[in-house]
């Protein structure tokens, strides 16, 4: 930690953070410069309330220099790494699209779009068992009943699959999902991700729309922290003033976390855009900016969708962003 | 729901439109104009989805006259809601200081301040056992130690307590708690929002700090649609550009509730500050505003605490503070 | 217009409404519902005011139908407008991309730039002379001189040069500039976008970082409805509360705007970015979203520039990205 | 300027940085800790580019020490200014309030307003006649008979007068004007306070909706480090995620102001809210964190005020609140 104090304080007034980096055991340095006195603090555990500091009358700010992140962060981890998920994996140039529906309807829904997402060349399949809707009287999934149409469809087509996971209780349930979501309202439910971080599944973990980025990668880091290291990330667009799209996708946030993480990073357009319109130049945009996979919402009818109809592209138009995404991979690498 | 049509569409391309209607089974009115048709439909149940009617090349715009919030919403409750919390009343008139630290640190910590608490004014006790921290590696409260030393220094002091919960199977834990705190990360934790909604405690529901009011409205509705009426919002801050403080404390909330709903609302200004220095001056506009109480974290000396110190003020600032919101809430009634 | 009542208002409540509508002299129909009357509106020339509206008590919303943006909207004007600057055409089809210095420095910086910029394969050359920079202690530009520095380069390339207007009375001096841009920050300078729109001349208006889509349209409207139909818009990123890069680029902001406008729209990744290594990424992922061209900051020694050097791309990253973005506009169209 | 090095890098790696600030002739000192090389500079002219050295390999991060709002700040003014407007003075403790309507319609209209607003026991008048109308389409203002009328008003009451200006090129017309207004749309609009940095009227510069608290310290600087000390800030709604009001009134802003600089800072509720039933709250709730004023919109009949109506409130309402404001500020002294 680096705390800048106010030039020409006196030694009563700077005592005050003298006493409380001591109270705090840590080491320190000093630099006097023109502009006021530079303490350079060895915050290794992280023990210092910036805060608090920054209250201090003798302070003008503090700098955190040591990121959260250790396990997730790219500083002691420079290479990527490659995140198996039951033979597709992603990141360090390996690239994967998952598709699928918003929510498990039925049996024959479930079936007819695995088969169609398998078609188009997409790798793995996504389908909602339990929904977390904005109202509570929207349709909530079909819980455990909707991961065991997900088996079925994964033993029909051989596709891995992906639900989401609110619960840690639920854990159990989805022995037979292979890539576990944590849904963007559940990035920092933290008994979610201790649960989690005790299991060996390969986790999904959306970044909630009000979070930045390096709280994303401190939200990977529970995962990490507690054994876990199959953490793929995924960007979905957060909040902003613009209203025009239901989220603002924000693909800087690929090479951002390429730089400060080595874990991969996936875009999710559908949800970020939220009308089925705007899916593919999102989608391809996101692998031009590097993106390590994608995740799409496919229905056949959106107009007869329990969830989300209007972000789904058809399967047509699915088949066309597989081919479209690998033809930009390869001129990118 | 409002339909808008686009002017001079032909009948074949508006078809969609209507067949889309039909599938609901909805009732509907069309009314033209010279801009467009206009469609109201009678959408009692929200089954339509308006990105996908968005999406079809017929319709200009979408509007949602329903909200999903019937037992929040004041349209149904004109009267305002007087929340009742061990004898402690928020709402209708009625305001109460709830104050104590972020986290229970140990017995004398806990004890000392809650004696304090009472002799500023405040009329409820915080304190934190299970606590939502950014990073795996802060300190993550006392647990059901914690929740045993607050009842402690309920017994002490007579003050009803407020403490967070952040897992279902925890609640029998909170039983000598008088008021369940949802934590901003929470607010959209709706398996956590479910299992409270079958309790009869009195919950206090911060707003995410990337949620809008109707979504806490609507998170509010999760609860009460269970069957727990005794529900408190509060306002606590919200993500924008604004660095200077930490989060941007939106005190337009306390009147827009007010006029959206029955419930009462009060605001946190120590988690949307960030620094203990801005705590007074938020708290007594919060009050200015019509907040029907206020929340405030109070440590003995912030430079020792376990957490949040930078955001804590003194007893002796609480004393101020207290005084001074009830003489503000003389003048504006 | 359109306008919601709430359920079950008495005549009296409502009778404002209708004495409103009346005193404005507009048409209007209403349509009975189960969840209160709607009233359309024929609001064609815009005179009534929303908020006043939902101030009565009677009124539960107000959606307005018609939009401010008649001659930029894509409403009565399906086809895309192509813009033409001195020969090198934006959109319909057509695609540029314009690069060069953040601020013209000197003869030799801007000529020798501008040989790297044709030869790199980019279309257009920029260069600021009149700098809007956020510190009044910042180097401000050449100003006058600059523009004179930048018409050199062009009698020497042939390019065709875009530079930044800041005032209606410097207008006369850019006689010799290509593309007059309109800076994020003066996006709602309504006094300037007036002067512009009694030119001629073509007109590269920048998104403001605060601004939504439909304001950019609007301001647009102002040089277009003062005679001036040349305008190209420009997305460069907006606030949000993310703070790892300087703003944050609203890529769907061009398949939005493809929507509601015919004009074209390009992107520029420099701004939004603020570091020179997510320049690429960014600048790919905006020809993948369908832009209609790119405008990116080069400098051949970034730790030179008199401003904005930590967001330039050398000569040779920029052919590397003409190269990749002509190959990736193959793929999408 | 603070530039953190990472961890474990060699002197190949960290050479460029060296090379850098040499080049630009800063002197430093280099402090060894054990998560990296810590480089104090002295760049009192600020010529050193922070995303250029966020950019070199050897950097890990970059912290800026001084502020570029010298004059603005309080740093080297430790005293609160107080300014002088036509005898009415703000900040150091005096609080004034300005009201009157969004735009002069008429002279019977602001005249029997002026007389509104001297009855409720407001200290100036304000007046729009140069409009900065989000579309071209919307009622411009009365310009330079605008300006004719508010003097006129201004001879009947007695009351300074407020109004705002938009082009260098006016400001002679503003000449019986008592307090000069930059929109939030202008706050960066640098020709303009340039122009206005060259008179001696007292400036009211709002903050734009897009900037930050420092953006608006550092657009202040522009007007002083011209010559014109005379300067009141006002905060009135930034954008943010959150629709139920037109701007989110960030009131955190008037304690950040207070500490950061000596200037006065009021509030418009009108503006941000955007609705005149929340003005009063949200009024009162200004007072209460220390605003040295407000400055509200009025109208006599809303219904028919020629630009937002619907934010306005009654002279009625706006004599309560001078009322209650002034016991507040008895209270928070």
């Amino acid at each position: 930690m680096i705390i800048v104090i106010k030039p020409g304080v006196t030694e009563n007034t700077s005592a005050p953070v003298f006493e409380y980096i001591a109270s705090k055991g840590a080491d320190f340095e000093v630099t006097k410069m023109p502009h006021g006195d530079i303490i350079c603090v060895d915050d290794g555990n992280m023990a210092l309330d910036a805060a608090f500091l920054e209250g201090l009358d003798a302070v003008s700010s503090v700098m955190r220099v040591t990121e959260p992140y250790k396990l997730a962060g790219r500083k002691f981890h420079p290479e990527a790494s490659v995140i198996d998920v039951a033979g597709k994996r992603f990141g360090g140039g390996e690239f994967q699209i998952i598709a699928g529906p918003c929510t498990v309807e039925s049996g024959e829904q479930i079936n007819s779009l695995a088969s169609a997402v398998k078609s188009s060349g997409a790798g793995l399949l996504r389908g909602g068992a339990y929904k977390p809707r904005t109202s509570p009287y929207d349709f909530q999934g079909l819980r455990s009943g909707g991961l065991r149409l997900l088996s079925e469809a994964k033993a029909l087509t051989g596709l891995p699959t992906v639900s989401e996971v609110m619960l840690p209780e639920h854990i159990p349930l989805f022995d037979d999902v292979d890539l576990l979501q944590v849904g963007a309202r559940n990035m920092q439910n933290f008994e979610l991700l201790k649960a989690l971080s005790r299991t060996d599944k390969p986790i999904l973990l959306k970044r909630g729309f009000g979070n930045t980025v390096r709280e994303l990668l401190t939200a990977a880091e529970y995962i990490m922290a507690g054994g876990n290291k199959n953490v793929i990330l995924c960007e979905r667009g957060i909040r902003s003033f613009e209203t025009s799209t239901r989220n603002t996708l924000d693909l800087s946030a690929v090479p951002v976390i390429h730089k400060l993480s080595h874990l991969p990073v996936i875009v999710d357009p559908s949800h970020a855009a939220g009308y089925g319109a705007y899916v593919e130049p999102l989608a391809l945009a996101a692998v031009a900016a590097g993106a390590d996979g994608l995740i799409i919402e496919v229905h056949a009818e959106p107009g007869k969708a329990l969830c989300d109809g209007g972000q789904s592209v058809s399967p047509d138009v699915l088949a066309g962003i597989v081919k479209k995404a690998n033809a930009i991979r390869q001129i990118i690498l």
